[in-house]
């Protein structure tokens, strides 16, 4: 499986879980391949609006290009959005994190396993937590 | 050309349209095909959200199912997005409608281009526009 299908169906996988808990969440087509800078899941629900990195890996670490959490950041800026990288490491729960939670090496930003299982938001916190707590 | 093809070219045209004016704006993937109320295009700024059904035609009145307005309204009823019909008729420009500007007959919502013309928001106004203005 190319590892542009395993992403698509971790962002499936991801959806589903979230209108599962009554959020209205959707895939951006072309989010990684278009000009713009969008985010790979819109999810929202009673004016709270979530723009989603989706990540899936087997590795002890995920890494993100500076362009895409720069990406994520302007876009959370131009809409009101409360940006978040969700990860999901092999056999855990998807852990959400948001882009100040990241560390950064000289060339791009990366998520441990440890640091996502100490500082990442599960979706149950995710969703209840009011934005700004 | 096919008619998804129509569609989607017509739903990436209103997309730059939106990010022209600094609207952070994406096509949904697989509006239309599948099981979730999503619309075509989200368009977001400074916490306004718009959810957008989006319908291109040569003729003189567009149609839309029952369903296709329920999950617009139902899509925003859950995350309180404004819900709009974004509609270009030949020759003309794109004008937004809500789900309650539409004419309804017994098995379907029409738009016709003169209600279009008449009572459609233009693209600048749309945007400008405060909600429930």
């Amino acid at each position: 499986m190319g590892a542009k299908t395993k992403g698509t169906d971790a962002e499936r996988e991801l959806v589903h879980l979230l209108w599962a808990q009554d959020w209205a969440a959707s895939r951006v087509a072309g989010s990684g391949s278009i000009k713009y800078p969008v985010p790979d899941i819109l999810a929202g629900k009673d004016k709270r609006l979530l723009a989603i990195e989706c990540k899936i890996t087997k590795s002890d670490s995920q890494y993100l290009t500076k362009e895409e959490v720069a990406d994520l950041k302007k876009y959370a800026a131009i809409t009101g959005a409360e940006p978040y990288i969700a990860v999901r490491f092999a056999r855990e729960d998807w852990r959400f994190l948001g882009p100040d939670d990241l560390d950064v090496t000289p060339t791009q930003f990366v998520v441990t396993k440890t640091c996502a299982l100490r500082h990442g938001k599960l979706l149950a916190e995710l969703i209840t937590a009011p934005k700004g707590i």
